[in-house]
């Protein structure tokens, strides 16, 4: 039954076969996958790729939360216009809407700041820190030690390396804690918006087109970092200088056709290709379903409280907007595990590898009971901690917790409080809590805890954490305190910043009386997660280990999950079938937006993009398969959330797109590969330059950049 | 912005590009085609095609609404399982279902009756009978008096010809009355049910797939003409024997491929291709908005009515799959000419003519100026004539005032009487009245009438018929109407039958006084277009000989519209992109039943079928290239409605397909031939073959057909 999504391919005569290549590879895992890059056409040497300090991997650069590289030796990153978005959202004003007419500085000084949210992240380091972080913990340890323990030596790690405050240095776990690497970034924080076209263009199809297929989505914009003149990061000043960054792509835009291979570089952020199928299950019948019945009434309630509301329709835009992003993802999630029996495939790999597992587990034989009652116990604090979740599903009292949290910790030394509240936090938490209020109307956030909390009473009694339902707040009492609370002001609530924590016990604040009464339940779900993290990360790696040599045994390379680190993957420039009968893809063209216009977003079409399009002024853009400029591909290589922005390359490493998506049917990919239907939805290169040149007439970033043309 | 539907074809790299072919041409044409029919690889020479008395043209036949044709000397018709569903229908019972469960007669003993409506015509001979039907006409005569003159003249060649009833002759217009051709056919009326799969094969996706692709409909089955011992047609009896059909197509399992070129013969009913831009204007403004606005309120009327009486629901489920089919047509033609301005392209291909006409036109100067006055009157009658429809929207109405013109009529010699209402046709005006009972509920009626005399008040007074108002019975009437007739019961309703005018005119049942009030008002309409079309058969013909003479000096043949006489159309399997980045087929798979697969109609999968499909018992049935078995397959031939059932052949004229439907966005094709989106959906012949050997076990007939194997 599901063979056929391979067939018109064929059918259809296409000269080279589609692969759709999984794997997030770490870079310095790429010389053991040397034959098969060959394979698909990729000229450039594994070796190459997998030395962060030479080119083309020293171009890659994380924009936190985003991908994005270099394109010019001053410093000239290109990434996504959404990954842009903040930085040409916040220098828009109503008279000078950058969002919608688009903004290109001609000159380094028209170059508008990004703002503090507009970062730069150069990895200058890797490190494998596994010994420092693992070696001499005691087996007898129980979880919450042992995760206290495994936390407090991350921290000595990162504190010892972030000697400055332009240097950012993390230690993820791989494969859950079988490995750490310290990586050291360079965080660039004078970044300046260079030029981002209309989203008209940058956006076209929206909210709508998200995750869909036909696409065509001109989806890049430029930044370029700037530091001291020194050359060290700086705070932003009009008197830095670009960033010489010492290696850049080249650009081409000589084309891709079916079949071509690509390699695309980025910072893939979270995937869970190695759960149970327990868990599959988990997530697929338990997890999912409530995750979109949570965001549909959220939405709900916030579209009947803006809908004649239009300063409050602003003010929730972007939360909807993310909401509707979450959910379309969760309904692909579910559409997708709907579609094909994911957990059941999973069940056959899983009952091969513990066969496997028990004729080679040593001392190891209680390996696989041990990893079952640890997720058993997972599932059920997952349990709990999604019914805390809806007991406390309000703005307000989330603000409230962290005030009070934060304050909790600060009475401890710097390096023994909890992650997230030490002082390399504090402008996070202060820019947060700050931006709540371009996000928050109270009455909105009062319906929405009060559906919360009606959702919360409706879940069975043994899920809900013990003694938590006496701390809620009645229904009846919600009205009165969002009256009262002054959390709901951004002054006020920042004052609350830097008092200690008797004052919150004293506070008549009923939002902040709230967090400090259910302040024990939540540290009671706090240490129950650390205890049974602990354990996992203890049992998890001992699984993966074994993984390990079960794919070496069978002569296949592992990688691990997507943790937000630098990645490499590797694909072909190939269409898929949805459905029997049906083939998406692998092109786009500009023909295409005329077809999609109307007149209302987000399918208006630029004048000046119209004309060009009718104009057929496709120039040395113009593919000769298609006879017009290509917008989009789809390639068959791995992503996920974070490769917005990726350089997508040619064999030769030499950039010929933007990853910025995936397509409907690939969503379940963070579970589950499916090689015949995973494609990742890219913005053609091409299309960029075209735009650049016709539309927007960016002569000088063409010029700046290195472009190689196609031979006449 | 139409350019790129013909993009992601060459992008893919297929093979041979596609072509959509226009033309539905009448055999003798098809020499002046040789050279294109040999470009796209048909190896049958064009002038066997054109020969109807010999192989493969002589195989084709039609069942009056429906092609097929003959696949063994034995009678052995094949056509659609919705072209033989009525004979499916009036053979099954509650406990013997050969809807759900197919029927396959295993000898000839089994074979079933078809019924009277199930009837076979072979075509004999036709004749060029134009000079007989024109010659001599003044040029004086009023409309009507010319329409009077030659339909009595179309009568008399009937008449002439029809020496029995075995023979059904008719004179069909081309061109609208350039040509008259005079062809007789032998009715075979002992026409019997062999073979059809489960309506889960054969209607498969039924409405909700109709007109849709991807498509995995077994649309087929298997008839068989008996005549009596001496040869000749007879009334059904088991004495008689199967027809010996001088002619049979091979079938050929070798299979398709993309780009293969495809012959197909039938029956197409009616085109539009050669109305002016003002006639599509009206089409799309006026016509079809109001016809889908009747058809929307129907369908609402009948499921409010029906939806708690199961009796009553299936009483008017075939009016409602009828009229849903009519109005998904009618919405596609509204959707197809809304995404193109097909009346723009027209206005450019009229002037083109129109400059050239006037350059040659001779002594016809003032053929246009009296071409657009006939038309912009036959327009004008066009919306009294919709307005009469929605004043008379009653089947008891519409059965009284049928019942009360044959009263009339037969007052007149036979010859004189109006066609419709001849001896000739006195069964079939018996047949539908029977019928009338199988889909009729009065209140039912009664609801549809009320809305349509509703619908009638708001129409501009200006369109309505002259002094109709008044005849007609106001809205709180109808109850009364509908309690006191007696129309609806059948056998008080044939009972009319026979009776003289006088009877109508003092009868008391208020649908026959109805009926003769209305007489005249309805008389004065028909006479109006008896007179606009006497002038459209004189105009039209001029308006197409110099349309014709202006396309020959193009070097281009010309094909008449459509009109129900065979014709022979030929393309290539070919997909087609419905939108940029999309391409649809060119085939389907048995793997796509299964994909589509519910426990609810239409969209349940018989046990044996799911069990040959998972069990891949592809057998000798199994396409190299898709590597399974193919279901439905795309040509880009020109088809219209009375094409279902046409015979598809390969490029010898092998039977390799069925053709039963065309795609959402052909539905245009009846007023424009977009070559880029027009395709014809077809059964793939080896899906056909491979049901009836691996699910339906029909032996007997894949040993009685010439089936031509793939090589091993």
């Amino acid at each position: 039954m599901f063979k056929s999504i391979f067939l018109p391919v064929a059918l259809l005569g296409a000269a080279t076969a589609a692969f759709a290549d999984e794997g997030q590879w770490q870079p310095h895992q790429l010389p053991q996958l040397s034959s098969e890059l060959k394979r698909i056409g990729i000229t450039m040497p594994a070796s190459k790729l997998a030395d962060l300090s030479k080119h083309p991997m020293s171009a890659m650069v994380s924009l936190g939360g985003c991908s994005a590289s270099f394109v010019s030796p001053d410093g000239l990153v290109v990434t996504n216009h959404h990954c842009a978005y903040g930085a040409i959202q916040r220098n828009s004003t109503p008279e000078q809407n950058y969002i919608v007419n688009g903004f290109l500085a001609k000159t380094r000084a028209e170059e508008l700041p990004g703002g503090p949210n507009t970062l730069i992240y150069v990895t200058e380091k890797v490190e494998n820190v596994t010994r420092r972080v693992l070696d001499g913990l005691s087996p007898t340890l129980s979880g919450s030690e042992r995760h206290a323990l495994v936390a407090a030596r991350v921290k000595a790690l990162i504190a010892e390396c972030e000697t400055d405050k332009s240097t950012r240095c993390s230690v993820p776990a791989f494969h859950r804690g079988l490995e750490y690497y310290r990586i050291k970034q360079l965080m660039i924080r004078d970044v300046r918006l260079v030029h981002a076209p209309s989203d008209r263009i940058g956006n076209f199809g929206g909210d709508i087109d998200n995750y869909e297929w036909p696409r065509q989505t001109g989806d890049y914009s430029f930044l370029r970092a700037y530091v001291g003149k020194d050359g060290r990061p700086a705070d932003p000043s009009p008197d830095n200088v670009p960033y010489r960054s010492k290696d850049f792509l080249v650009v081409s835009a000589e084309g891709l056709k079916n079949g071509d291979p690509i390699l695309l570089a980025g910072y893939p952020g979270r995937t869970s290709r190695y759960k149970l199928p327990s868990e599959i299950r988990f997530a697929r019948d338990v997890d999912f379903p409530a995750k979109a019945a949570t965001i549909t009434a959220d939405l709900a309630i916030i579209a009947a409280a803006t809908k004649d509301n239009p300063a409050w329709d602003v003010r929730y835009a972007s939360v909807a907007k993310s909401l509707n992003n979450v959910l379309k993802k969760t309904q692909g999630l579910m559409d997708g595990f709907a579609r094909k029996d994911i957990a059941a495939i999973k069940d056959v790999q899983d009952a091969e590898f513990r066969t496997w597992q028990q004729a080679h587990a040593g001392a190891n034989k209680n390996l696989l009971t041990e990893l079952d009652a640890v997720i058993a116990r997972d599932m059920a604090l997952q349990r709990q901690e999604a019914a805390w979740n809806e007991a406390t599903h309000s703005d307000l009292l989330k603000s409230a917790r962290t005030l009070y949290r934060l304050a909790l910790e600060r009475q401890k030394p710097d390096a023994e409080r909890e992650g997230g509240y030490q002082e390399r936090d504090l402008s996070f938490i202060k820019a947060r809590l700050t931006r709540l209020e371009q996000s928050f109307v109270p009455s909105v956030d009062e319906a929405r805890y009060k559906a919360a909390l009606a959702r919360y009473a409706r879940i069975d009694g043994a899920m809900r954490p013990q003694g938590l339902d006496a701390l809620l707040p009645t229904e009846a009492a919600l009205p009165a305190m969002y009256r009262s609370s002054e959390l709901a002001d951004t002054a006020k609530r920042l004052a609350w910043i830097g008092k200690d924590p008797q004052a919150f016990r004293a506070s008549n604040d009923p939002f902040i009386a709230l967090a400090v009464r259910l302040h024990d339940a939540g540290m009671v779900l706090e240490n129950g997660r650390n205890e049974i993290d602990g354990n996992l990360e203890r049992v998890i790696p001992q699984y993966m280990a074994a993984v390990i040599a079960f794919k070496t045994s069978q002569g296949k390379p592992v990688y691990p999950d997507a943790n937000s680190t630098l990645r490499v993957t590797y694909g072909t420039v190939s269409p898929y079938s949805p459905r029997d009968g049906l083939l998406k893809g692998p092109f786009t063209t500009v023909e295409g937006i005329l077809e999609k216009e109307t007149d209302k977003d987000p399918f208006i079409v630029p004048a000046a993009l119209k004309q060009a399009i009718q104009g057929k002024r496709y120039g040395v853009f113009k593919d000769k398969a298609l006879g017009t400029v290509p917008v989009n591909f789809l390639s068959s290589a791995d992503t996920t959330g974070g490769n917005s922005g990726s350089a997508v390359m040619n064999g030769r490493g030499e950039l010929v797109g933007l990853n910025f998506d995936s397509t409907y049917e690939s969503i379940t990919k963070d579970w589950y590969f499916d090689t015949a239907i995973t494609r990742a939805i890219h913005v053609d290169i091409r299309y960029m330059l075209w735009v650049m040149k016709e539309v927007d007439h960016a002569d000088n970033l063409l010029k700046e950049m290195t472009i190689k043309y196609p031979k006449k």
